[in-house]
């Protein structure tokens, strides 16, 4: 493997000193660059464009041609492994992820296998390695897989949902059956993830989009419990560096101090809470990333640059911080406003690390 | 006016003593009873059914035949506002509201009329004069509104959004028009609740629905900062009795303390907290309402039952709780649970008021 040439980002979830604030977007490889959506006319179907690794690579890359970014990130969606499991995946326009197969009685659940990742799911393992080789040491690759809860979500409901009355319904109906769906999720994300750090993955991240719509004590039971499970089980090291892990659950910034007890090395921040207020309830012995709210894109570079301002006097003075917007880049979104919004991070950053 | 036969609701907004405490449902009129479903057949459009002041009372009624509520709420919808402003509202079923002319421009904003409450809201009036005679003093009446920033995502987008990238691209790079924009909402809802007060509404609640996905600073600028000129603004005496104001912002836990400083009397809150950090949070010196997940109701008496006592364990002993769920009820609920869960708020909250 070649040398790393930028490790900013490792070093940040490390919370090891670096020059400037290292930065990457959640969903960077995607619809806001006219490129992307040229690769995925080509490609055929969204799963299409997931199971060709070597588009899946050129669409990886695409966002790092463009601009400075300190991290390549894995393309690929959170549900392969419920797709995996047989669940029969589909992206219909307007509609979002549907599956023919939701999963709602006991047989349903005990009836679900636990993927091998070089079997069903290899043509991921195939993109991690394919996408290592061709950034050649660039920067680091992240390898990412959604939590169990979120996976549940999608496998219970049969597609995206507002009110969560079938998952929930689940949860607080048969909690023990909801148990075991979550149990077998966790082995199957932390096979997943272990083979994406055995092909390539420098780094990992676990997606909670849903965690958020829990109460406090189910969110702890329910979800960051599966979360705990699957960072006790991950290899953290690989080519002699350490494998740092993110957590990051949408809407659970109330919760970071239950989340930085998961041995995690940093906890993702969206924009609903103060960076200042989330480093001191982490506590200082975790990195955090985020937390820009997305939107600001929208604006204007003079604006974009003001707010990352902002957020960087939030976080302040110090190490572990890796800048990202709270969620996903939209797709409506102008580049040349991500440009301005990458080119102010470094710029406006290095103050914070001398 | 008849006397009011029940005021536990008002007392306990108040923080003044309650026999046990008062619990109303957010949606309780609504698809979940078979009998609102007859009357909205009857009535034509969702819309159809608001704009008829019999129907409408019809329909706020119904649930309380039902269950012993200990509050009624003025069928109607939020965006009976815009409505009223000419945007040209419809529900297109599996879409959600939708504007014929969304607000994109300053010629927009700046043509917006500030409706007349007893003018093209007359038909709201009329439901309230309606509702509190029909009611002759079983129960209080609330009104309500939608908040400014919240209509305005509405008014803005066109209709409903998982990404808020139309209404927060205005309030980024144009500020000063979204404040306009506020502003005149601002005041449309104060002469819409105090319309409605003097119609014979003896509660107020306004509903934040998307203050939550502010960050702090902008909750406090766009949302927050508009109920407050609001509530301001605000008759808050009728009948000889206090008329409080209730405020609630979905996903908002983590501000009640900013909120409590509002002048409201009480604060609606939603499960992703828990009502003893709630309480803390808010100061013991406002009332809170909430707060039970309307998922909960998915699943069977006993486990509802152990629900609402852990609701009230975490809200504990003293005065100042309004039991509700934390968001609108869910339209495939059982009926029979929701009598399961308004029996045991009264049969196990006794104890919590001796």
């Amino acid at each position: 493997m070649s040398e790393l040439k930028n490790d900013r980002f490792l070093r940040a979830l490390l919370r090891q000193p670096v020059d400037v604030t290292p930065v990457w977007m959640m969903r960077q490889a995607g619809r806001y660059l006219p490129e992307y959506r040229a690769t995925r006319a080509k490609a055929g179907s969204f799963m299409d464009l997931c199971r060709n690794p070597d588009l899946a690579c050129e669409v990886t890359i695409q966002p790092l041609e463009r601009f400075p970014l300190d991290a390549a990130i894995l393309f690929s969606d959170i549900l392969t492994i419920p797709d995996a499991m047989g669940l029969g995946l589909t992206f219909n326009t307007g509609h979002g992820p549907q599956f023919d197969k939701p999963v709602r009685s006991a047989a349903d659940v005990d009836n679900l296998p636990i993927p091998d990742p070089e079997g069903e799911l290899k043509y991921v393992m195939d993109a991690v390695r394919t996408i290592r080789r061709e950034l050649d040491g660039r920067v680091p690759l992240i390898g990412f897989s959604g939590s169990p809860w979120t996976l549940a979500t999608y496998m219970v409901e049969g597609g995206s949902t507002k009110e969560f009355g079938k998952v929930k319904g689940m949860m607080f109906d048969q909690p023990e059956l909801m148990h075991r769906l979550l149990d077998k999720l966790a082995q199957s994300v932390t096979s997943y993830l272990n083979a994406q750090i055995a092909a390539g993955a420098q780094a990992v991240q676990i997606f909670d989009t849903w965690g958020g719509v829990l109460t406090p004590r189910d969110y702890q039971e329910f979800s960051l419990r599966y979360m705990q499970q699957i960072v006790d089980g991950l290899t953290r090291e690989a080519d002699g560096r350490t494998v740092p892990v993110i957590l990051f659950t949408k809407g659970g910034g109330q919760w970071l101090d239950k989340m930085a007890a998961s041995g995690a090395d940093c906890l993702g921040v969206d924009w609903t809470i103060d960076l200042s207020d989330a480093r001191q309830l982490a506590g200082n012995a975790i990195a955090l990333q985020g937390n820009m709210d997305p939107c600001i894109l929208y604006s204007n570079p003079e604006r974009i640059r003001e707010e990352v301002a902002s957020v960087l006097a939030s976080y302040g003075k110090g190490e572990g911080h890796v800048f990202n917007l709270g969620h996903g880049i939209h797709p409506n979104i102008d580049p040349d406003n991500v440009g301005a919004f990458i080119e102010a991070v470094h710029a406006l950053s290095a103050p914070y690390h001398r």
